[in-house]
């Protein structure tokens, strides 16, 4: 589901503004005022479901009219010819909003797709996947829901709800002990409530961070041996995370290191969408 | 390049917003204000580069500060290793700017790249890549110009700028001349300055088409057989589009049917991000 | 009709706020909140009638307990004293409403008028009046369904959903063949969806846009008599446009030339409003 | 001058929005990146100017890069072929701003030429002419001060600046005494700030608006000779307006009434537009 | 009541997005979607209510299945313990959107109660008291009407709605008889609709004031000794308002100097909460 | 300083538009266009100073050409008399701007200056002031900074970056170890990235929640005895809040408790202004 106020809405309405632009000429033309209808969305490939609130809120704005039914909830795994949503209402208005609501739902599903693939293969491990800041520019609301919905779970949200100090912000701080002075910086600044997290290259940085008491430690781009020793250094006190090129084929090695989370951007930057298609009938539902 | 009034500057604010909140928790406990720093973004898997314009509106925005100098153009192809920008100016916006102006040129340049490779397939052909609105939600306007970036060709922006009559509108009008029908009801409803594309499946629909001066026919999940013997109904009074499940293992068959335009559904749904990263140095330029 | 997404209702929200601003001082003083009222809207002067939908969102936006029954529809003539609608509802919205309502409906039913005028003007020629871009700046959407409601047809409705060269444009390609590199430079970058027309003003432009494959050629300001010659020139090989001034008085002449459409920017740059008056009265419907 | 705030700035964009779109077509095609060029406004009939400023905020809202330099202020004259503005600075951003900036400065010339003619047509009398609420939606600033700029004087911006309690007003109130139980009613409601008009149609509430402390008393469609005895009535208590369908050629018998203000709905609702033209040249400035 | 078309509704909107952001991390996580519940808004300290509309508004856009039932009305006193609305409706709404409505009616009840305080502290005497423009930062529409809910008159929304002529625009007319240029520029320019108002500050001025025909004179920072004598001069040629630093504890005494109106701008720059807080019991209603 | 991408910007334009509406006509009547003028802000009363950087932002939206130099620092102590800021500029400009610049300054100073004397009150205890949600409707970043220009800590932001177990929460969740069990669910649904802190009122609650993990243990109401015993069942399990009504008066004994942190609403829902004033002189700086 989805629960922001405001910032997923704001996207749906530019979407539709896009498409609609200063009218759906093919419609307008073709189909008169009046005419009711009823649709089906229909998965086409498998997957798991999301964005249903999405496809529903992108109908509701072309038109209030239009009744949008979901058949299955978001976090479903579908096979093809499965039904996901019907449909009914003005003619009109669901051919104008059909293309705007399946790129959503495809697209959404699509993350949820490939994030249950990731935490299918690392089933068993005490690891968790979780997601990054590496989603489409606007859809971070809907693309973090749907990580949920694919069995993942979120990382912060984006720049003001953790703190994560990487190789970069080490680098303004400067010094032996940067690790130490920058997490202490954090805590001094940033709000009691938000955890602090630091990336690490280094045993010796994983051994500074734990000690400097940081909440979360990501190791990046370590090797699962280099790994697997960090994590006997941190020893329970942080929570260990696993950052950096995770593939599919590489996840488990990863997860069978010990580490608590595995991010991967490639939930949302390269998710291929879910193929979800609408058949449509004149007619009262 | 990107040339539409409001609507992806709108885009790029939403992503802005959602990832900066209420503000850069790490960089403004531990960069100094002040501080000046360097960047270089470099191609880290090759491709074909798009976003350059959206990337820079994104980092603008941030703060005006920043001094964003690209070294390639829209649409250069790129190694690994080639860089693709260099940035200067104040450290925590750069810092707080980068992930919003990365997602946009690792997404562009991803569909620009998919594009070029669809492009390239078909060299030689007479054929034109053509793009589909099966578009990220809110990006169209990027999406569609890397795809000229890539070398194809945009089809219509959206439902206002063009006519293209579907299964269903024909479903709603009806009867055994239901194309010259909804072809005529186009005309009068559509400017004069919007063609008008009909989408047909059977052989007696593309001699309809063709005889009620449809500007464009489209050959919907047609056989490469079934569009070549089209073809030569058509014999050049519209031009032909193939459309439908388009890939890259399929498409020069498809074109070698002596089609004009094949449109790619892939091209903005699926297409893999460029991995592009930034190295960040302290100092001025 | 009024079919676009977002852009009308932005510009009746703005209608409102400049009005009603921080409150309707005079209606919150002297009608007690829960006094509700009727109302008629009548026709003081006679007219084509267009912007019921826009005077019904105008209407709900102050208040969605008014009800506005349209008793003509858009495009219907009225004569003095025809009722066009009738409202009941709370008074206190009603009275506050009534003025941004009624602006709309004047304005818009004044460009219905006048292009009825000029369509009727040339009834029986084979020419169809189109309207232009010299729109009320924000009332596009609305102006150009007041046109549609009139019984002329719509030109392009913005800079990117049809290609016009004009003069400024061909003396910036410059070179004797400029006619005929413009049109091609525009079927390179432009969606193959939409028509490419050039303004012409000698009879060879005429000639070389036909060979170069315009879609419309616009006469520009040129003579009854030239055009009749650039239309034998043409040879249906494109459709044709005057444009330049035109008159009622002028019209029927230019229609006679034989020109497939005759665009007038006066139907909404200079069209005087239909007067329509509101009577209210205490008491529900 | 144009003073608010926001709200003619927000009209402007939406009027860039709506003829932009998603990128000037043909510009984009004919004119490479990079032309310069330089432009010319031209009245092409006689005129009061108004709209500079507005023409001016489109053009720089297109690219800040357009220098826009008027040759003529607000409220001055213009005659057939007198220079308005020049232009110079990217030849594609002043190609696709000029559109949107003529259509402000004409039709905002438009009613500034208009209530220059009222104004004349009561020289010597003691009267001022006053604009109305009857402006076109949106443009109310813009309008407003096109009216000071033809030497008119504004009435109360909208519902929140001023009381003006009609018959509607009035009817709801009720009573042998309403107009002073309505005076009273407003005093005790609005600011102290504002003041309170009452229209009125019978000599007998002239009278009773006088004695209850109307700050200002319109005379509602009344005749020349009704509204000499009414002001006699009146007798420098108030100030006195008159009001309803005024024309040009009834104008000055009304002002010599004796009325210190008369309102004209025309002055906004129905102006014709000044013809005023851009030629353009490549070529820096 | 609030009034307004659209500054408070935008203002709620802001407070929403700031507080809710990408969704109520607590509220997901522990209460089930589908959970009923219903709550009672309870004053814990004595005061005049004010903000009812706000807070229903604020609930509504978090969920219009929030029904919210003021047992009161704005303006009402309340003692601690009385009930000032009910709630009920799902659980997950109450609880994200409890904190702004509560904010809004803390704060604008605030406001309320102390003015209803100054105005108890004057009964008896002519005076009214008024507010000023020192108020929060886009709460103004909200403010002003707690002023009125306390009892208190409004002195203008904003500078567009009345002339005050203060200190530095008479310094900016210079000359001895400033004072009455100021007042002529004003009429000059402003609507008639709106009163001209000058602050001034010695008995010179009063003088010069009155004689020029300003419709309000404000006594700034005068001692009551100099407002008695000021008050004599005038001679009811002008509406009198005293101006400057007022407090609970001098209030009356400046009231009885015979001023008309005395403005406040601690009713709303330094008004303390009223405490109301929020039961919440789970069930339907 | 304010580092948040758009609220407080947003705020700032809505408290421009109330209060600037559609122009400043005391200024525009009274002061010549091209006056220049000098300005300077100083201390009427003494506090902690807060917002300047949004007085800055809204001085340059009125005018870029509007110079505000501070001559403190956010943070910084000023007795009355000192100088806060210089200002130069158009006098239009400065005089129409000052109003909500002041307001924002002033009320911002106010949160500033009150935590700061509850920071002061408890100096020397190992405790830390923080801030509530109970902040301004639309002002919560501004807020928030000033919290911390006076030296306090910030609590979480919003509802999205942090979790915070109430009452509410717990009765939805129910049973004898509900307090397990919300910490639980928050665990599962909220990122890892975020505290979890829970509310609780009896001792044993204090050790279920100890046990159970809770980052952040908030004490409501309970008296200091009860905070002293709780604190040490927390034995430095989790971080310790108090909260409830603390007072200036009250807050030290708290402070003595050994709780980690006192968060205090009054912070920011009561705070009077400090008084700054603008005196204002023609000419150039």
């Amino acid at each position: 589901m989805t629960e922001g106020y405001a910032g997923w809405k704001a996207l749906i309405d530019l979407a539709l503004a896009e498409d609609i632009g200063s009218g759906d000429l093919t419609t307008l033309s073709t189909i008169p005022a009046g005419t009711m209808a009823t649709g089906v969305m229909t998965a086409k490939s498998p997957g798991v479901i999301s964005g249903l609130d999405a496809a529903a809120y992108a109908l509701w704005r072309v038109d209030p009219c239009v009744e949008f039914t979901p058949k299955v909830q978001d976090g479903d795994s579908v096979a093809v010819g499965d039904v996901v949503a019907e449909l009914s209402g003005p003619a009109r208005s669901i051919l104008t909003g059909e293309r705007t609501a399946l790129n959503l739902l495809q697209r959404l599903s699509g993350v949820a797709t490939i994030t249950a693939q990731f935490v299918a293969e690392i089933a068993g491990t005490g690891a968790t996947i979780v997601d990054t800041r590496k989603t489409t520019p606007g859809l971070r609301e809907l693309e973090k829901a749907a990580v949920r919905h694919g069995g993942g779970h979120n990382h912060r949200f984006g720049l003001s709800d953790g703190v994560l100090i990487k190789d970069n912000h080490l680098a303004a701080i400067g010094g032996a002990d940067r690790v130490t002075k920058a997490i202490a910086a954090a805590r001094l600044r940033a709000p009691h409530t938000v955890r602090v997290e630091v990336e690490v290259t280094t045993l010796a940085e994983v051994e500074e961070a734990a000690i400097a008491g940081a909440d979360i430690i990501m190791f990046d781009n370590m090797s699962n041996e280099m790994m697997k020793e960090a994590g006997r250094i941190v020893a329970k006190r942080a929570i260990t995370e696993a950052s950096g090129g995770v593939r599919l084929e590489t996840v488990r090695k990863i997860a069978e290191t010990g580490v608590d989370l595995i991010s991967v951007g490639a939930l949302t930057h390269s998710a291929p969408s879910v193929d979800i298609s609408l058949t449509f009938a004149l007619g009262d539902n």
